[in-house]
């Protein structure tokens, strides 16, 4: 079993980049899509994400043996519900959600006659929006499936095909399980994040402008996460509460643990922690999840690209 | 006033990069250097890092008007009693530690008759030792220079004409104000980052395989910072112990209201802070501050170079 026609509802980064992908790698598939905002459609319409830009959501999956639903978690249901008059039967619903246990019961409620296979592509940039998406963003990133009990091995298969078509690598998970590892590999460093720019651009002993000329020592790389997209976000942590807020727990108690060494003077505790997290480090680059390059490759600032890349004026 | 001949004592990523870029920035200006561990003499003698490198610490420094400490903050005194038999009564002393006031207490201690300027250059990677340093570390970074009250100008002036000549924009701070101000956009993160990478690799429910997996998330930008070398960075939080309880106590505040946030279901709070921390993004990339491009320009991951950079297995 493969996929004849894709239609994509929700043309963002992710959902861009899977029709971009697709006309690279699966030229042969129909491809088309639907966005709320006819001013992203109208983009869409321009960079080419999709082969056919419908103005009804019911209008953009008919005919379409797979749908991938490529909106904020939190707008999951009423994405179902707006396409759901141009179904076929035998269509597969899918999504590209960052959490699953939520998204499953959403869809299965707004869609209960259909066949729901829950996805997770990990992979991502700080853009957004129909001019983020690049064809290249599933390459050698993971795409993990959260598949119901009850569905269908053969459209299992033909979904993870679809990925690895991409050029990701499929991995099939419990919901749960997803939303537990998903929690502390991404959300909560999401939310860590947010948190210390808001703290830095708060404080009234540094400026925001002493904050933002010294940002290489480390605050800089917050800065990337921290400016994702809000509503995503703000999904992602309403619908993964639970998970979100065990794993803040840890983290929160061994800040405390740190905060106490730092107190007390407690060198060895400090040197202990720096150490081993270098093996996590090793383990990520070795499995080609980073560049390996120091400072990503970005250390050579002569480099960049951009016109909002300037050099600071010379004092 | 300029200086004739530039003795580093340290020769790491900090040491060796200062060394390189003389060569190519100050190639009048005669270098020297030491470091106590001979492993790492040797192979700076074979990068070249600076033109003489010395078996012993009073002979790096002999006849030099500038010398750099460039070892952890808490090896400065070390540092000092080693080279001082060897100091011109006329030499200026500076360093490249993260934390300024401990540093120049230790070292009006340990060269009570010296001139000493101390200097934090804001620029790094999450790579240490000989061969971790390259020449334009500098470019584009700012570097602070806080001075005690009774410095003399024409050495202010000299010292930020040296490091102008290495390609960074110099500031003038005072020493109270820099940690504090460092506390912010360096050390917090720094030690964020550390603790997140130690919650994620003791946790029972997710293994390290799977946190490593799926750390393209958001996770991996954390490893990379907390893969910094650890002594450099205990003696940090050792020596700016005050500065960073501060900083820490207003984050955790400001975690504490997120964790509150999620448990409410608070979107609307989410939201605020997701949408006014892009404004700090925005800010870093008009200054220069970081790479324009998504994901650092590391999203073609097709691109990238290094033997440890290997794809995933397809599964």
């Amino acid at each position: 079993m493969t996929f004849s026609r894709v239609a994509i509802v929700g043309l963002g980064l992710l959902g861009g980049s899977i029709g971009l992908a697709m006309r690279e790698h699966l030229p042969g598939v129909a491809s088309a899509g639907w966005d709320a905002d006819p001013a992203v459609r109208e983009r869409a319409r321009e960079r080419g994400l999709v082969a056919t830009i419908a103005d009804d959501p019911a209008e953009a999956v008919r005919g379409a043996d797979l749908v991938i639903l490529c909106v904020p978690v939190g707008a999951m249901a009423q994405a179902a519900h707006a396409v759901a008059p141009g179904l076929s039967p035998d269509c597969l619903v899918s999504d590209v959600g960052s959490s699953k246990q939520g998204v499953a019961g959403a869809l299965e409620q707004a869609l209960p006659n259909h066949a729901i296979i829950p996805a997770h592509p990990v992979a991502g940039t700080e853009q957004s929006g129909p001019d983020a998406g690049f064809s290249s963003l599933f390459h050698h990133r993971w795409c993990i499936l959260t598949p119901p009990a009850h569905a269908e091995a053969a459209q299992v298969d033909a979904l993870a095909a679809f990925w690895r078509a991409l050029g990701a690598t499929v991995e099939v998970m419990e919901p749960a399980h997803h939303d537990l590892v998903l929690a502390v590999t991404s959300h909560i460093p999401h939310l860590i994040a947010y948190t210390i720019v808001g703290t830095a651009s708060d404080l009234e002993e540094v400026t925001r402008s002493e904050v933002i000329k010294y940002s290489a020592g480390g605050f800089r790389d917050f800065t990337r996460i921290a400016a994702s997209d809000p509503t995503m976000w703000r999904d992602v942590f309403l619908h993964n509460r639970d998970a979100v807020l065990a794993m803040l727990g840890r983290f929160t108690a061994d800040l405390d643990a740190m905060t106490s060494a730092i107190r007390e003077g407690d060198g060895q505790a400090m040197h202990d922690l720096f150490s081993r997290t270098r093996a996590i480090r090793r383990g990520i680059l070795a499995m080609g999840q980073d560049d390996a390059r120091p400072d990503f490759g970005r250390g050579d600032h002569d480099e960049r690209q951009g016109d909002e890349a300037e050099p600071p004026p010379q004092s």
